[in-house]
């Protein structure tokens, strides 16, 4: 269960204090205010705050007085002319600050990127709780034998319950020999600052994460794609959700012309002309790599 | 007039009509939204949006479920706490969005923290109004003779004046210029961009302007100082005014750590120690330059 | 002329000064090194440094004890890999340093661009030099009858020669006044932080200007293109010609996934398939606005 | 052992390879290049390249032609000038590439610094090694009674043993079921990307981490300091020595200005002023609490 009831209660408490404010207020926003989205066993998403919605953005780009607003037809013009020329700038004046628990190995490839505000929960500070992420067995899944940084077939039988078993049984031990150490039971007690390191990186961390709207979609882009690693995608995912109900005329720019689109290569784009005069175009013929002509024959065949 | 009546009323017309929200409120900011704060002659500060305030500083910080609030003046203590370790991660959390207009050459001063989220008014797309920034005679410097960046005495009688008509009749004429080069009658009509290249640097610009708390503490620390232009000083005054309404607990803590604060050298130290045990020191003993010894007497003398 | 006798000489004694290095060389950036490389009337690019070159994006891509490479080829495949999946972090791990001289409007544009280091020359500090941008006859011209940010028609006959006419002058008097503001003959002299606001746009100013190789690829791809201003394209479009010398892997790549590639939406693939099919789209059922549709043409049509 | 003798021939190999450049060349830190320098018991600290040496710093600060030098005296007096005044752009003008390998745990500490190029080994990908960081008896300390994050006396006896004991069979045992989960031996084989979740944070990991030099100063005043946890100290001290062969006169005025100086706040100076007319202050009568008055008094005692 992601949050205890205390923390549940907390949480009703918040959600039950309307305030009033003359700031731009997003109406599909504040549904998700404090609100706990589950992720994976153990994890979740909760918006803790953010700033403007779809107006806003036009606002800015129109660096206005007043709402900046002269309909919402236009505004969502706007909205796509600006995603459609990379004006990335007015996309920036909005801001949203989440709450998220997750993973130490989701934690460690989300906080590459960079351009966001993060505060994690202190391990030298605090004790970190007994909880672990263990894969569903839908998506236990072997490596993959086409690329080198994916997963193939799900694990079958007897393989996948002996990972299952070493993950939780070791897992269980860490945080054993990890309470045992720092307990100032009859003896010292370790540092907490050094009982971390026997951790494994399926325990769960928590931060706060605050990002503008333009570096968000540039981590959805990445995070939410086929391509991304399950676990985090499925974070990436339940953000699009709450995106989609924020700016909802932001999003549907963005899941057209970054989800749902393609950038094709100077070499796809002559394929691509030389195909529409009715010209047979081959791998061999297209001055591409195998690599390269698999994956535009995917974005040909793609069925958005 | 920084703001037209018309401007004036959709101003207004945004402060009339109050909604509802879950996020944190800081009653503080909220009597300053979308009002024009005059600065210079046909400048303004306004704020157009916000996030946060003191407790979300300290709930960030203990990466909290509910307001992470346990009273206030324990929250002031943490927020202390945080500002004098230079933890800077929870004061992030927070963030406020701008409305300014000010000259060009205070702008090409501002932009040059990175930092923060920009949109310009933009003088490719669009006509610059005829608005200069012409100094009060109580702010005419003469260049000063100890300092290669600063100001001197005030200037005297003609030379004042002639300053003065100077500056007026050369923008005048600039402006002039602009005009009948863009202008599509009974010609083509110069584009924009180019027009623009005419105007001097003390016609008015205006930009959004988006900042998270540390970073916007950072810009004050820097050009609210004695030592910065006037022209942007006056800029991050009126902004320290309106950051000690918005959160009350941090802006204390800024100014007693950061605003009132000295940063002393290894060799400083070693004098302060020195002195303290009753020892005469002297720029010649202290192992510091003229212009360190200089700052450090300043620091000594410094009246808070 | 963009540099003096004396400063071209310094410029030949750096030239004249190799030295020992262990470091990763481009031998074709070393034929850059210090040289002015003229843009419009008075500015120029410079290399003033660099760090890396193609193999040292691979050893990075593989955290390598050596070199990294297996051989030319590898990396050049390795490279295009990197760059066609939107693997930024390997670029990053190249740096350049340029000095740059330009008009302030220019300089405008170009620090939007964020993730870069810069030292201006300063104004508030030292005398500007009176040198203006003045465009050619053959860029001079009027505002897009299309476009609300670019240019159309040459300017013709008397109205060109009249805008000539009024930024020469406009200049050359904002010069002069600036020059008897700051004089200290026989006055005070008024501080140069506050003269400096008569001078326009069109004034030349200079700066050092450190960016990494996918930053500066993201800069080219948006100021090289020809929706760019002429006035910041011509500086794009020297620096591409320099990073081909530098890293001409990392840069052949860059022409072919993203200068030369196109960016299709959702909707622009889904007519991309139904064309592919043999089925007739047009705009009205292409499910796009006009501006969309014409743009889509323009991809389609453009011979790269 | 941190590198294997191959790595070791490798990095001969570089070595025994000097180039000609036009570039700058700090002679110190030539010296430094490619080799690794050991931290902890399997981590190392190497420096793969560099850009820039103490004269680029002025040189981009006078924003010159050529070497921008007066003499190296007067390249210290400005050196100095600037690291007292808060002008960081010249030093971000500088940038150095370290290889590191480093514990995950530390690697987690580190990467909250975020203005910097990083470049990690992928687990994804790749097959991390057998190696762990098991600490010294030396610093298995004891949670600190006074330091919510801190260590107190050093472990004793039997409880030394066994955390010893524990932390080396749990990596063991950790790694054992991770090659036994990955293996492709008579079953399927996990994927690396999910198998790596069984590894505690003592593992062994190494990135390429890219810097400019007025934030790798900011990174070493903090993880140089005391108060940092010691395994990433002990980095960071490796680093301030590799710096000071690198630019002696900035890191000679990073040490006197950051290191050994000290933030004093506007009470603590009022304080200090009070104390030099002779006045007895006590903490009572400071207007400071406990804990600020007991940094004042350790910085007041400190012995640099």
């Amino acid at each position: 269960m992601p949050v205890t009831p205390e923390q549940q209660a907390e949480i009703e408490e918040l959600r039950a204090s309307p305030r009033s404010t003359l700031r731009a207020v997003s109406e599909g926003m504040e549904t998700h205010l404090y609100r706990a989205h589950q992720v994976l066993d153990h994890g979740f998403v909760r918006v803790i705050d953010y700033m403007g919605d779809d107006a806003a953005i036009c606002q800015a780009a129109r660096v206005s007085y007043g709402k900046g607003t002269k309909s919402v037809q236009n505004d969502e013009g706007l909205i796509r002319y600006l995603m459609r020329h990379w004006h990335s700038t007015p996309f920036e004046m909005c801001e949203v600050k989440f709450h998220i628990k997750l993973p130490v190995f989701v934690a460690r490839q989300w906080i590459r990127h960079r351009t966001a505000n993060v505060n994690e929960y202190s391990a030298r500070y605090s004790i970190l709780d007994r909880e672990f992420y263990i894969p569903e067995p839908s998506v236990l899944a072997a490596q993959s034998v086409i690329n080198n940084q994916g997963r193939g077939d799900l694990l079958q039988g007897e393989e996948a319950a002996r990972v299952l078993e070493w993950l939780k049984a070791d897992s269980t031990r860490a945080y054993d020999h990890y309470e045992a150490m720092i307990s100032q039971d009859g003896q010292q007690g370790l540092a907490r600052e050094l009982a971390r390191m026997n951790l494994p990186a399926n325990i769960y961390t928590q931060w706060y994460w605050k990002v503008d709207l333009h570096n968000l979609f540039h981590f959805l882009r990445l995070r939410a794609d086929s391509h991304a690693q399950y676990e985090i995608r499925v974070y990436a995912q339940k953000m699009c959700e709450i995106v989609a109900d924020w700016v909802p005329a932001a999003y549907g720019a963005f899941e057209d012309y970054r989800l749902g689109g393609a950038t094709l290569s100077g070499k796809a784009m002559a394929c691509v002309r030389r195909m529409l005069k009715g010209e047979a175009v081959t791998q061999e013929n297209s001055g591409m790599s195998k690599g390269e002509w698999r994956e535009f024959q995917e974005a040909l065949d793609h069925s958005a």
